[in-house]
Formats: C-alpha cells, sequence, structure tokens
C-alpha cells in the first residue's frame, strides 16, 4: 500500500515542487512523526531536495546538468534521449524525509521537486510513511 | 542481521542488473508489504535504478560518466581510482524501494544495478526488509 | 524526534569525516540493530559515504565536481552559488545505513561525510533510529 501521486511536468526539463502534495500526504495519513519515503516509478525524471525559495535555483540545477551532459551524440541507447537516464541516475528516484509533528521534517529553505529530464509528460510519484513507535532515538549524546 | 548477495562484475565499467537477485531475497523473506533497503559496501561502486529494457541504457550511462569525469590527470589519491570514488559518490551506494504484494514495487521500465567502475571484482550487495504492519498510509487523499 | 549534529566546516568546500559522530549517536540510543537515516537539512552541503581511510579521496572529490562545474558565469540564482546547489543535488542530501550489533554496517573503507560546497559555516545533521524487531529477514536465501 501506498500513495500515489500525479503531475503534469510543463517542458522537456524542469524541476517541479511537489512538496505541499507530500506535506497533504502526511497531513491525511494523521501520522505524527516517522519518516516519508518517496519514489518516482520512471527512468528519465528523478527527485531531490534543494532550494524552494528561489525558482530560479531549480533552473539553474537544469541548466548545470544541460552543461554536463548536454544532448551530445554517439549515444547507444537509440530512443535519443540517453542524457536524460543519466541525469535520472545521478539525480537520483527517491528520497526520505523525516516527520515531525505531523511535518516534513526539511530544512528551512528545502522543497521536494520532481525532476523532469523527458517530458512533457504525466509523472506518478509514490509516497509511504513509516510510523513512529517504530524509532528509537538516543537522548543523550554529548557533543 | 541482513542478507548479502555477492556479484562477480565482467569489467572495469558496467552496470550490472540485480533486480531477479533482490526479488529473490525479497520472495525468500516472506514479506508482503513494506520496504526493501539495498546497500553496496564498497568505495568505488554504486547501485542505481534504471532502465532495464534495453541494456544499451546502462553503458550509454557508463559513457556519459567517463565523458564527464574521464580519467584525467592531476588526482591526489595515489592508487589512480579517483574517477571511479567520484562517481560512486555521484551515484550513491543505497536505494530503498517499496515492497507490494510480494514484489519489488518498481516502475514498468525499472530495474536495479549496482555500478561497477574500478572492476573486474566480487561485490558484495547488502539487503534489509522492512515489514509492514510498520506502515500506515493516508486513505483519503484528494488530488 | 531525531538527534541533532552540528559541524563547523573548515573551508569552503571539503569533505568531513562524520563517521564518529554518527556512530556515537548509534552508541547513545542502545540500538542493536536497525537502520540508521541520516539528513542534512541544507541545500548547499550534502551527505555522501566513500572512503575514509585517505583524505586525499574526499579532495579528489571535491576536485572532481568542481572540474565538472567550475564556477562558470550565466547562472539565474543571484546569490552566486549555484554550483554549489547543483553539488548538493548531485551527492544527495540523506543516507541510510544499516545497524548491526550496535555497530554503523559500513563497508572496510567506508566513512560518511558531510560534503561543505559553500562554506564555511555551522552545518546541522540529522539522525533517526529505526529499530530492529521492525525488520524480518530471509533466511534461506541460495546463490
Amino acid at each position: 500500500m501506498m500513495e500515489e501521486l500525479v503531475f503534469e511536468t510543463p517542458a522537456k526539463e524542469a524541476l517541479v515542487d511537489i512538496t505541499d502534495a507530500v506535506q497533504e500526504a502526511v497531513r491525511c495519513s494523521g501520522i505524527h512523526d516517522g519518516l516519508c519515503f518517496i519514489f518516482c516509478p520512471h527512468t528519465t525524471a528523478g527527485l531531490t531536495i534543494n532550494e524552494s525559495a528561489d525558482p530560479a535555483v531549480g533552473r539553474d540545477i537544469v541548466r548545470g546538468l544541460d552543461r554536463i551532459l548536454g544532448d551530445g551524440a554517439g549515444w547507444e541507447h537509440a530512443e535519443g534521449n540517453s542524457p536524460a537516464h543519466i541525469k535520472a541516475s545521478l539525480i537520483g528516484s527517491s528520497l526520505t524525509v523525516g516527520v515531525t509533528g505531523g511535518q516534513l521534517a526539511l530544512g528551512t529553505w528545502q522543497g521536494i521537486f520532481l525532476c523532469e529530464f523527458d517530458g512533457p509528460r504525466r509523472r506518478r510519484v509514490w509516497v509511504r510513511l513509516l510510523i513512529a513507535g517504530k524509532e528509537e532515538l538516543g537522548l543523550s549524546l554529548p557533543h
């Protein structure tokens, strides 16, 4: 069992901020403390955490990956989207984020992004929640 | 406690599809729903999820990382395999995948790959399973 | 609930070996078997696992990422640290490591590193532990 979120990506390449949708999945679960596991079941898209305050950061991540990999030539995979596959593996296809007090435990500037590298397309994201009480934490770590 | 899988990688650099071996570990565990955590205890190899239908994708991932990093020169680490270490950190050393109905919850085109960057070698992969009942999921998320 | 570790990073870019601090968090928790989840709540820093025996490996990872991305120009994000944001997404912001017998289940040469890409700064790392008994493992996997 898991929750499936669906997103329509807007362009060939784009970072889509999905923080609110994931937070809503956490809220609806009623879970107070635990872990939120997020998975992208696609091979030319991925998931990352980065700055959500300035949307230019997401555009620079797309730009930076393009500078690194370009579209180039000489790829073996016949569909012509090898750079998108490589970017997906560099970014990764899953995330784990803590849940504290019913909220995603993100840093001040962090948001959760679906990274589209071969769109625009309809993309799915699967969310699973691990409830607390499954967790035990150190109480007296000195440093 | 965990399950150790062992693979002989075939070349200096290669993506080895280990999906069936991981799925067999899930099957033998008898777990129906939960999470599968996979870890690579090596520093010049990693784990990724990408397309398993066309083996050319894995070869293009190797090719793309080589174009990015090459073997270059001017590395400080004296063993001469710094690009392999860097690739391992870019790809990552662990994966988490859902388990639903006793099956790895992967997308249609996804497979799990051990990424060899400094082989051929014998490589180990550690598998741990978290059983469901530990999970609780939102049932009424509207979107 | 989680444990917060704090580190002062030494330079603009550096890999800081935090293995001992994370292991101490595991020890203080009293957990014998389970999973250790580590999260970096920053957008220009990340977490990776790589070789801890030779500190030159960490310096070569910094060097390699700089060769890939440089500081370049033409970024849209006005703070001038877009390469640091991109590196953070390439490296990733969280790790999961098994715990066996009260010890982090790392490979022989592996250590856990906080990756600073826009320092020096005070950086936080959040540690959560999942206790065993939550886990069930295959006992008879043949291969």
